[in-house]
């Protein structure tokens, strides 16, 4: 199944069941919201199956993505993963920190969820000094899911994946990260692709608990980077057993997989500037690719190895907030 | 005002007007939710301000704060700071660490914000081994605070005040702290006092945003510490300005003070086992203070200084979850 969420004056908004193509929609008839269905998958999802195959065979409204919500447009719970080995292994060359990326224990931060961004809204941030970035991710969003769960159960409360892009503010960063505390002003409001997707919506592509596709980004209309989602040191099963070891989770919680990359990055390119910056240090000794500036806009989608269009496109432009 | 929120077999429950002397309450006539109130306080405040004046004059149904939610039962936001020097300088001692307080930059974490536990909950954890502990804190929920607020502004959203024990694993908490990106597993969900207070509630302990009251904590029965509020670095105002340079916040948010703590700790005492320990540690070269085990208590309360309660107590017993 495919879902987006449409504007209705609520924050939370009107559930819509979207066709396999992204072409047309429907309100879903047994949720009003995102929420409210993964709060009660089980018992509303078959309903909705039979629903959304009646709306492959035709039916409904046009969809525009462009005018769509985030599907679920504020969550309970957001914690973001750093799972890509590549990214984490070449942030700690550049920046001469130790690397944190451990074989048996997963990175991980708890973000800002009382909103997240429109995929195709204006992205307004204070000061292009605070060193503007994207981060291509992707992401799940589990029911309920109690504490102690292992990677295997957990794997089954994955009702939903996402793709996201996880704004961060890289002069601001590292000022927080020296204190452990985490991040607070370095990670403004995340932004989501307008479709969230079951698994079993991307086949053989859906493996290991993880997005076997490449997330495609680009800059200002530049192509910026397309590595393939597979790579992640640990599973998006593995994230949420992470997350769920000491606190039960709520349903709805959004657990992401930190910037998109692979090994051969000089190859793909990156999912974040920070990392192409990183790749211009060791290689020429300096970063020469600046951060965003105001009116600046960048994209990122995913489709189906056969152009099948997935979560539809994230497209916006920062400006001056 | 002081409210509270009774269960009523919905995830915000139903908000109370309490009485002064915290003895009775009503349900509140003009919200039905605490998250309802914030986010329309200039509103329905004056309507429940003539229901608090004629509860304090007589009336509704007794208040048992054991019986309580918490008044606020989950919020989009909880932003946890660390403002008490005092607490920062001796940690740092303690652990050979960096001393993170920063006149200028305020410390601050994003916590898990689904569910603050009832104030008489048991509270579930997996294993004792996590070194579980208590942190005694003062907070404040504010209403929608634009991006950009400064602090002088900031104080005029801070609508209520409320009492926190901040949960945290201690054996977690440093792993967690030196990937730098703060806590996860270290910090289950927290617990709050049963009733919230409009600042003037205090009326001169209200001071400088700050809580010139002392947060008396127990442990089994034994007086544990008894630390006074009004020794922040940062005032609640400069806390809230500080949360919202780079993101707008909800109405709802709630934030931290940290653990209260004063430089005379030696005396006063503490507000969580790890301060104890650290005493210990540079007093007597080695910390011989446990942290707690299943079956422990922790009580904690702030009262005016004429006794009148304010918050009432969080009390609580630590079982495996």
């Amino acid at each position: 199944m495919k879902f987006a969420t449409l504007a209705n004056n609520t924050p939370d908004g009107r559930l819509h069941l979207v066709s396999r193509d992204l072409s047309r929609c429907a309100p879903a008839e047994a949720a009003p919201t995102l929420q409210a269905l993964i709060e009660n998958w089980d018992a509303l999802a078959p309903a909705l199956q039979t629903q959304y195959e009646a709306l492959n065979a035709g039916g409904g409204e046009p969809f525009d993505p462009a005018s769509a919500l985030a599907p679920l447009p504020r969550a309970w719970q957001w914690l973001d993963g750093s799972a890509y080995e590549s990214h984490g292994t070449l942030m700690a060359k550049v920046f001469g920190i130790d690397n944190h990326a451990d074989k048996e224990r997963p990175l991980m931060y708890q973000g800002l969820s009382d909103h997240f961004l429109a995929p195709c809204a204006d992205v307004p941030l204070p000061t292009e000094d605070d060193g503007i970035d994207f981060e291509g991710e992707f992401g799940v969003i589990c029911d309920a899911v109690p504490m102690g769960t292992d990677a295997a159960t957990a794997r089954g409360h994955i009702r939903l994946l996402v793709q996201i892009n996880d704004w961060s503010l890289r002069a601001v960063a590292p000022i927080e990260m020296r204190t452990g505390f985490g991040w607070v002003q370095a990670k403004p409001a995340c932004s989501m692709a307008p479709v969230a997707v079951t698994p079993d919506e991307l086949g053989d592509a859906w493996r290991d608990a993880r997005i076997d596709l490449p997330l495609v980004v680009d800059w200002n209309g530049e192509r910026f980077g397309a590595a393939g989602g597979y790579d992640m040191g640990f599973g998006f099963d593995q994230l949420v057993a992470h997350a769920a070891r000491t606190r039960k989770l709520v349903a709805g919680t959004v657990i992401g997989s930190g910037t998109v990359s692979n090994e051969n990055y000089r190859e793909i390119g990156s999912s974040c500037i920070a990392e192409r910056r990183g790749i211009e240090m060791l290689d020429e000794g300096a970063a020469r690719t600046g951060f965003m500036r105001f009116g600046d806009r960048v994209r990122m989608e995913c489709r189906m190895a056969d152009g099948t269009p997935l979560f539809g496109a994230i497209d916006q432009k920062v400006v001056k907030g």
